[in-house]
């Protein structure tokens, strides 16, 4: 077998690789390199320009953090918006609940789409619901036409630069309060707080958040694929409280299956860390 | 700058490296080989037999999160005895307790303290302090002439492999019960959950501990430089539970200065994932 190694910098100096089996597919889309590669370790796992976005070992812990909390802080939610997310992980989640009835994905590129339900079929069954209506847009440009239209908004964004720049900008979460019902929950991926340059990055996502809602807290998870292994999530709303508005009763009466979520961790997620506290302390 | 890279396999085919500066010391001891590496993204740091022990830059995680949680528990814990340990960071922390009055600590390798003491000086600091003893020595040896001594033992080891394999057995185990007092507490570091050799370590580690231990829990903490991040610790005791047992406001009112631990986090830290539960149960 080809000793074929797919590297990734964490920071300047710092290095993961996987090695592979094969590249099963590469494209360059009007947007961004798209590949998918084969791995003994992770399973199928999906890059785009370079960077890691999820693996068939571990995308469950990313997609349960980044849907189950919020629902288990308003289990009513009824309408929801997912930005980004073209693998189908975070509408697979979203599935899983009988009380959600709309469910709009935008997706800036279509191709994303295409290679998950081609390659990574895990994720992408979570298309296969006629709840599920795939828009193929900008993000800022659809959520810009819409208000008080949605109970919850998930931003499954890329990294902040190139084609997910957008989604880390005052315009976007200015956009997304108004898109959002009096109940309304916003949830983004924050990146990390370890190295440096994430560090950065979740700071200046922190402050857009807490200058537009009204709560705005973090939570965290293990996820090994992502640099330094600790990744957060920020929760923001229009009054709803992560912590005190919280049902974990009412969440476990679905009987929900999850391998990484529960009601116990929940509380624990939003327990941060003091040299995360004091980055965040930095901000205000 | 010489194109140097510290590499290390957190499984047979995920490689983690990180860009060094130089090596600044290397040795075959008796027991192990022993380097000091400089980096830039994490300064100094200290491997064993090519695994990596501590970094300057996140030592502090796991020192911080195999003390800190079990003084919480029992605030009043007197004598300590700490199993490993020879670069520092476990006295280090200790001696930030007046109420501690005596720590043991149990280093086989007298080398790596001098060498810890020459490079790694914010972890060597740990041993000044008259209330610290080194015992240069077999550690199941010195733990099994003990009984009713001390109220905590920290088990600070190297992988269950090399000179630390003897720290996972179940007769060490029995003795650190014998040594420990009526209330005492056992904490040791338990690999980590995600990739499947260290899940064996993890499940097999547990499984001594929960035979011999009436009380016998697993937390995490998020600490980038293991394997996948992800790592855990078992608190196992005679009786205390480190949750209805926690003394949170006892704990802040001794206003010890951490970077990573904080009573809040306490609680998440117990609060595993549904996959770490699942893998615990099969053990049962």
């Amino acid at each position: 077998m080809d000793d074929l190694w797919y590297s990734e910098y964490h920071a300047p100096t710092v290095r993961f690789s996987i090695k592979v089996n094969s590249q099963l597919y590469h494209e360059k889309s009007d947007y961004q390199a798209i590949s998918v590669f084969d791995s003994a370790e992770f399973g199928r796992f999906l890059t785009l320009d370079g960077i890691m976005m999820l693996t068939e070992r571990d995308e469950f812990i990313y997609h349960e953090m980044i849907t189950h909390p919020e629902i288990a802080v308003n289990p009513e939610i009824k309408n929801v918006l997912v930005i980004g997310a073209g693998d189908g992980g975070v509408a697979r989640e979203l599935i899983k609940y009988k009380q959600i009835e709309q469910i709009d994905v935008v997706e800036i590129d279509e191709r994303v789409v295409e290679v998950c339900k081609q390659y990574l079929q895990k994720t992408a069954s979570g298309f296969d619901d006629s709840r599920v209506q795939l828009h193929f847009q900008d993000g800022l440009k659809f959520v810009r036409r819409k208000e008080n239209a949605y109970d919850l908004i998930i931003v499954d964004s890329t990294d902040p630069f190139g084609p997910g720049e957008v989604l880390f900008t005052k315009e976007f979460y200015g956009s997304c309060f108004n898109a959002l019902t009096e109940n309304g929950i916003l949830v983004n991926q924050h990146e990390s707080s370890f190295y440096k340059g994430d560090a950065k990055e979740m700071q200046a996502a922190h402050r857009c958040n807490a200058q537009i809602f009204p709560v705005s807290r973090l939570y965290q998870a293990h996820i090994p694929t992502y640099p330094s292994g600790h990744w957060l999530f920020g929760f923001s709303s229009k009054g709803l409280d992560p912590i005190k508005d919280f049902k974990p009763d009412y969440w476990n009466s679905f009987g929900i299956t999850t391998h990484y979520y529960n009601t116990p961790l929940h509380l624990g997620a939003f327990a941060l860390p003091n040299y995360i506290k004091e980055l965040l302390a930095d901000e205000k």
